[in-house]
């Protein structure tokens, strides 16, 4: 399946604004680029590196005034459903792979040390394994309301377990957080995800996050925000949390006038 | 100059308990093992792997019942007193290496976006660069109270900055935070402290914690729990806070009987 | 499986010897460390750094006149022999995951660039996968006469193909380079193998090496040089070929005067 | 200065054809991106890995039949001539980094093991440090002739210190190989580099290759092709030998059409 992703964002800097980007997609195993195309206004120069999970960061300045950014893509993802496996079972702790074991501790916005006695409380009782993050998952879905405006760049996951309201990167936080006190371990995922295969009415269309969780021998998606299977994901970081795969991250207090994401289902030569 | 370092743990575990350890001092430029051994009793199988950050874990699960763990080793380190300049500039964001950006960041105990506009306040007036860090360690080390016990695993520098007590790991992180906050790369470090050239009266030995920061265009030590220059530091590992450097982290509820932490020097031949 | 593997080297350098060490065992989930020690005389310090296989590597700086070098370690390694499967596909070039795609690149001693026309004369009518893999092992094993002195530190597959006599590196030289003409992903290991259910007579013991091949979606054993299924074997590293794994590099002429090698069972509490 | 790069390839493959590509400029401190743009015809999806040194390496596999490729980018890059040191001084071995010390090791092209007594015979006598490997760069520059077509992919620096000439690929080869054998450190360097500030005629554009010899306490350019100082280099990828960057590396036998390679001056809004 082909998806178009795209967005473009528009400044006003008062000043001199080092940022940091992570807008394009992986082009990893599952998904593949077919083109893409970065330019800003005025033309701008910038670098890119790797963070520690593998995410590519573009470093930019943006100079004083007004300053326009827009990214396009074209990606190839497999066009199925999210892939679920209620048999999936937990992997007991000594024998999780070293390389998840990061995705076990605590971080910034996911308090998983201070929710542990309420995570086996509430979820101590159900099976290990897939049936445990299902059921973490459908608890979120149907505990915290849905509110744009209702967080902001500090909101942690324990703020949404007190005030019961979020965005998708809260709902993510939330689940994921639960996962880790349930010493599952859980990674925050950022990206597009189209309204393909999805009823109207939509809403406006914004970068998107939910969450991956480790069982078997494999990560799994799962997204507490939607809670059903859907298709065209595509997928820019990964991290401990929303502070590790920021979409922008400024350095200065340049105001941001618009903002614009695509996401869009295309044809095989679109 | 040659320090014996060593630790001794001893674990009464009501059942398997899977654990991760941090002890071993980085065997890289600065500091050259000369010997060392890791003894359990019972005797138990270990693997080891290196985080995100380059420190080496080993893991290893606890039996039901007691065990011993012991670590020593012998260790080189310059016999010279903490490096310091203060003429080093800060460097402007734009500049920084791409390595030390992820040390901007806030972090699970060091809410470095929370207490921008405070460290501001207090800070926003001193010369960058190195004094603007000498002051940050000063202010800490005037205003918050080295007490044991007042701190405890959940206690973050925010903490630190509302009751003004804690212990160096505390100290380390309101440190750390604050030159955060005012854009300086901060660091935690984790090791090994000798009395050496200190007078008396000496508290018994622990592990200890401070931070490094980057000025000019290196990493530099700073220790607002002592705040004067040491010599014979050890480094065990570096990381953005406390948790991702923690010298043991269970899985379990295991009752630590008794610990003990070793840090001395010793002649060439010692 | 409980497994002793210890070496020990006795040198006699004319001068300031600077030296790299891989001796130890890599500790990973299938092998884990019991116990290990490392000692020199006179007592020397050393650091450590992981290449780019993430193998650790040990620098070491010998003064005038004699060192002698010793590690031992204890080893728990699974009981079972090498793991075979005669279904095993061969990954289509396309769909081979990339952190393989290195081990289809030429090497200093593996020249399947130069070796591709014979290996696919050779080996071309086979079924791929297991088979193919297979039929090299056994022509390596049957065409190479192995002979204690027959090869030196320059000696590349080539050579191997040409002379058809070597030692185990050799072989493991020869079958991983065949193996590469054919665009298989196959590695140089080099390790400690104790004569385990194996009929006398023994030789002396000495280090081992032998390759690992990427089928279906893993790393397979193959041993061209014994070319039967053994168990118990401790690897220390892997790479591309002998270079990028050698038990010591030195640079300098130190006279190696003696050197032992160890690798037997032992019992659990050994 | 502001430098447009880019190439083209018109390929006639007779069936799939896995390949990888090298042709993007690191976009690291010293280059930074403007833009770029990377098309296929017919259009094809690829993936984008790191390799072990930190290329990044594109995988395509291209259908039967007839393919364009093409890559365009602008770079900014520092607008000065290599820099140059003649007191840089040569590190001991014992107190190199240790990410330098596989650049010291031999490679498939690049027999600094084989090579070793003629570069002391030939460098033994001059000052070590710069001078010493300005005296490789000024040997190789008068000794080997430059011709296009008298070296091929399986051409080693063995070869063209047999032959005395070779392309480019040859010439960094064959210097970065003895100093190798002189124990520093040295790697092979892969890009583009413009005719900026030279005098005509100019060959038809191609790729380019230098090295990088690791003196006092860094990586410095040295280019015995040219061996005069250049302006304007772009660098795409770093590694021990052209082997560990190839511009593309196929798997199957498409016939390469035509190839072109840009690199030029333009202006900044260029």
């Amino acid at each position: 399946m082909r998806i178009r992703v795209g967005c473009e964002f528009d400044y006003e800097s008062p000043g001199i604004t080092p940022t940091i980007w992570q807008v394009r997609p992986r082009a990893d195993r599952e998904q593949r680029l077919v083109s893409e195309s970065w330019s800003t206004s005025p033309s701008l120069p910038w670098t890119s590196y790797h963070d520690t999970y593998g995410n590519v960061c573009n470093r930019l300045t943006l100079p004083p005034g007004r300053t326009l950014l827009r990214y396009d893509a074209h990606v190839e993802v497999p066009g199925v459903f999210d892939d679920a496996d209620k048999e999936a079972r937990q992997v007991p702790l000594e024998s999780l792979p070293d390389e998840t074991m990061v995705f076990l501790l605590a971080s910034r916005f996911c308090l998983s040390d201070v929710l542990r006695a309420p995570a086996w409380d509430l979820f101590g009782g159900t099976e290990p394994g897939w049936p445990r993050v299902a059921a973490v998952c459908d608890w979120v879905h149907e505990n915290v309301g849905f509110q744009i405006g209702s967080s902001n760049p500090f909101t942690s996951a324990l703020d949404v377990w007190e005030h019961r309201t979020g965005v998708c990167r809260d709902f993510a936080h939330l689940g994921l957080t639960l996962c880790r006190s349930l010493n599952i371990p859980a990674r925050y995922v950022f990206g597009y995800l189209p309204d393909v295969g999805v009823p109207p009415p939509y809403e406006p269309m914004d970068f998107c996050a939910w969450f991956e969780a480790y069982l078997e021998d494999r990560w799994w998606t799962f997204d507490p925000r939607n809670n059903v299977p859907r298709t065209g994901r595509v997928v820019i970081g990964r991290g401990r949390d929303a502070l590790d795969v920021a979409m922008v991250t400024t350095y200065g207090a340049p105001i941001l006038r618009t903002m614009t994401v695509l996401a869009d289902e295309v044809g095989d030569e679109g």
